[in-house]
């Protein structure tokens, strides 16, 4: 299989729709406060409505292998609420203001409420998991959020880390983001009582798209457009995270180019920063090589394909991966 | 009963030490980490090692009811670690620099990896509790890990609100503060199979006891000894939580008086607020009057002793409870 032109988000979701709004109703129910002040968070939540993609990925894994069921639809809103609790947490770290075209938590109502909204979602998750009939998404999904979290410790603790190999930045990215889409995968394989073999080749399928959304973020959050992504970029810089492109490009830098770099990043000015960099990472080609890379991510993605059920599922998820990699939102 | 001569913590807890070593053994393995960095965090969180108050409730309530069993001593270190990550996240909140002689995280590694370390134990404390044979602890306790959540906001939403009135307050310290020693009490009783009422009992005599615990932190936190206490005071009044003291002091000022301390606790730099504050706190009976609703609290705790087995565990209960009120630290 080769990576091929992408199909809108919608035309992919199209056979899974009725399902995908059972998700929806999922969330909405599961989001649903009587307290006052919890509520009208949970309502500003609400309007951040991303792409679903990961509860999408939990519904496709299932009917690969058989009739969805309600535990499809619960878990998807599970894994979604533990998305939506790592971002409204994330913005705190990354001091954004915006995303999805809506006020960040932290900008609305500040960085301790956002804190403990963030605690909220996740124990809603975990209730929720925890209800389930089978035992299975509970125990698994506690240990994919430990999983994140390290991720992420592990990618603070690296900042300013100008020396950071990429074996790290792939560990880093394996845990923070792909992960979590190795689990939708996972466990709505799992609901439909899928074969181990298979189970496990759809969470490497998880675990190889969401390290190509990673690598498609980093570029965006250098080249993109804040508008059409509708949320703040440049934060990656602003904090001095290492992603792919900047590592390419201090590869690719002669020692003296490489301290210079440093410096600024260090030490000037965001606005400043940026423009310097942008050229010089056109000019060697960090982002063509970091694009390169996520492209042949999505490849060694599709090559897990090969064993599970030649399915319309398949295709779709085939579509998904290419749909990371293409988007520009 | 009446409130007693309080012992201390090692007396009271000498009958379930070597329990309370295997909660101990238990907290430790549940925060062994094998990478480096989140290794090191948790080696540091370690240090805060606290009065494990809330596992010694646990083990109480468990013994009053038969033998102790491994779930008890689990269940004790899920009920720590679960405190410890409030902890974690209320020391960001409050920007406090000191828990238990030791920096803490926030201070030692920032906001951002507090943030995460926080996410990490209740991660940590969910994956424990949904390994468990029994389902009741994990889906009990992420519900009232979100009660926590929503007490917490619903004070951070109240600050600087001077006319909040004491059913709100105390109905915040209940969710954020005395529902975790309800639960806490709950499980131990449930995991020795425990009547319901009874149970029940021991989970409102948590609620009135964590209900006086939070009363007498909202006093220490403007009269206790930072070096007795061993971490960082004044916060409440510096962000302006409204504690049970200054609802007091309010109440009792004339108009004038209300309106000019208002002004103070408002505009006013923290150290010279604590200075008017102190001797008009003395003045008004505030503190007095304080630390009397928090003795009825207790007395109300015992009364719910009452339908309880007459055990060495009811008389260690009681006594819990007269640690809590008397406690300097």
């Amino acid at each position: 299989m080769r990576v091929g032109t992408p199909v809108s988000l919608e035309a992919l979701t199209a056979s899974i729709r009725e399902d995908l709004e059972g998700v929806e109703h999922e969330i909405r129910r599961m989001l649903a406060v009587e307290q006052a002040p919890v509520r009208d968070l949970m309502e500003h939540i609400g309007r951040f409505s991303g792409k679903r993609l990961r509860p999408a990925l939990t519904l496709l894994a299932g009917r690969m292998f058989g009739e969805l069921t309600p535990a499809h639809r619960t878990v998807g809103a599970i894994v979604e609420i533990i998305h939506m609790a790592t971002l409204v947490h994330d913005d705190i770290l990354d001091e954004s203001r915006m995303r999805r075209r809506v006020e960040t938590v932290n900008e609305r109502v500040g960085n301790e409420t956002a804190v403990l909204l963030g605690d909220y979602l996740f124990a809603t998750a975990f209730k929720e998991a925890a209800a389930l009939e089978d035992r299975f998404p509970s125990r698994y999904l506690a240990e994919v959020v430990g999983v994140v979290c390290r991720g992420e410790i592990l990618q603070i603790h690296h900042r300013h880390d100008f020396e950071l190999s990429e074996a790290t930045y792939f560990r880093i990215i394996e845990d923070k983001t792909a992960a979590l889409y190795a689990a939708a995968l996972r466990c709505g394989a799992y609901l439909s009582g899928a074969p181990e073999e298979q189970r496990e080749a759809l969470a490497r399928f998880g675990m190889k798209m969401g390290s190509a959304f990673q690598v498609v973020d980093d570029i965006l959050d250098l080249v993109g457009d804040e508008d059409r992504v509708g949320k703040s970029l440049g934060t990656d810089l602003e904090k001095e995270k290492m992603t792919l492109p900047l590592l390419r490009l201090l590869r690719r830098l002669p020692q003296t180019g490489r301290e210079r770099l440093r410096r600024e990043i260090t030490e000037g000015e965001a606005e400043h920063v940026r423009e310097t960099l942008l050229p010089l990472l056109q000019e060697h080609g960090a982002i063509d090589s970091a694009r390169e890379t996520a492209r042949e991510l999505v490849q060694a993605a599709f090559a897990e394909l090969t064993i599970v059920p030649d399915t319309p599922e398949r295709t779709l998820l085939r579509q998904s991966a290419e749909y990371v990699l293409a988007r520009d939102r």
